[in-house]
């Protein structure tokens, strides 16, 4: 063999090792930062006002007689409260209870559509057809397939205080028309599903309706889809708008309609 | 520059570039293996025999009288049950409690090492030192710093069987002493934090000490060094023994104890 075949060979296998190296999905995790999405479960965590809210109760903590020092509880909470998933059947007969749910649907790639600047002043604001496309135009490239579409509204830095976070403090049936927050628009719900081929979307708000929604449309257009939605998020200022991974595993309830979540970014 | 430096240089980049491309911990999620190593909750799932266990309660399911659907329900549960995490405080004042747990420690390369041979038809059975040096010396390595080391014992066939995974169906404070399966030797566990940096543990039975213990000194021994414990896993049969990737992540529990745990192996 030539030197020069010898060179050629190099330069293939370079080339074909580089290759290998640059794919986008593969994630270095020893030397990625973890960012924790979640809000801590407590008695300040932040439910519906409707719903029953978080209760730990201490079985024992302490020294047992036998000489070792013992520490455990039990709780009891509403499904959809704090850091949690809604499964698709929250809002849609017959489809997917949270246990169904693909861990394809809650482990992957992910984009984020920062809507701070528009939302953070309007607790009504609804994140839009268009705001998803500016997202689009500024990458430019498509929300790719099987996306997991998280939505920052900025709401999270006033949790948990509730009249900031949520427009009211009350409890109760008489203060769901209180309820103020940021969602996202039917409208764009009903685009991604059309457009889109989206695993999940996530937001940093009660609920991915906005607190004046009287019926829940955006739930039943994604659920309707078995498109889960993640609630209450947290620390989305942390994530860049792409080329991020996003581990959502929620508690495994069979036949759960949702559950409590712990959902990690990780940023390479 | 001559043609042998050319080469040594193409070689350089070559050797440079298989480096990267085999680092150990990039994962490609994309095309990966997701294996759901929990057990799901419901009135089968299996619980300590003093623990509170598992209740759903249905708030709602149908339809509204404003023509959506919806289904909510409530939970109750003691924070060790099913598929759940250890967290240090449980056995080991002053140590970190669930929500305080690091990310990294959860997240992360892992092994597993497989006594089922020997475990299975022997419900007191004590992982040893020497089946951790088997597997170190079967693979030719140590046991890698920073490991998730699982333990299969090959129990979870049995569950939710209560006479067959624990040795009784029985419950309460006399059921205790009739509990019967595989734990990790107390000398294994002063082994692994004396001789090997490890993350934390897990098992395919419902602790990390055996049935027959009486002080919990695995539990004190880890615990009391920071290493949590995932307990009643399932599906261990479906990892290889080394080469993959462990993603645990349990309800954050503020000041918890423990708490259930959602765990899967990311196989590539």
């Amino acid at each position: 063999m030539k030197t020069s075949s010898f060179l050629v060979c190099f330069l293939v296998l370079f080339l074909f090792s580089c290759k290998e190296t640059h794919q986008p999905k593969a994630m270095d995790l020893a030397n990625a930062t973890l960012v924790d999405l979640s809000h801590s479960y407590s008695k300040e965590t932040v439910y519906w006002v409707t719903a029953k809210e978080f209760e730990l109760d201490t079985v024992f903590a302490g020294q047992t007689d036998k000489g070792y020092y013992y520490a455990a509880n039990n709780f009891a909470t509403a499904e959809h409260g704090g850091t949690h998933i809604d499964a698709p059947i929250h809002f849609a007969e017959g489809k997917q209870t949270v246990d169904e749910i693909p861990l394809k649907k809650l482990v992957g790639s992910a984009i984020k559509v920062d809507v701070s600047k528009n939302a953070k002043n309007n607790p009504d604001y609804l994140v839009s057809i268009d705001d998803l496309k500016a997202w689009e135009e500024k990458h430019g490239i498509q929300i790719p397939e099987g996306s997991i579409v998280l939505l920052e509204t900025g709401f999270a830095e006033y949790y948990p205080n509730r009249v900031k976070y949520m427009g009211t403090d009350q409890r109760g049936d008489d203060a769901v028309k209180l309820l103020h927050f940021p969602g996202l628009d039917p409208e764009a719900a009903t685009w991604l599903v059309e457009n889109r081929n989206i695993h999940s979307i996530g937001i940093d708000t009660p609920s991915i309706d906005y607190g004046q929604s009287q019926y829940f449309k955006t739930h039943v257009i994604l659920m309707t889809n078995n498109i889960p939605a993640f609630e209450n998020l947290t620390n989305l200022n942390q994530l860049p708008e792409k080329d991020f991974t996003i581990i959502a595993l929620p508690m495994k309830i069979k036949g759960g309609s949702g559950a409590p979540l712990r959902i990690i970014g990780v940023v390479n």
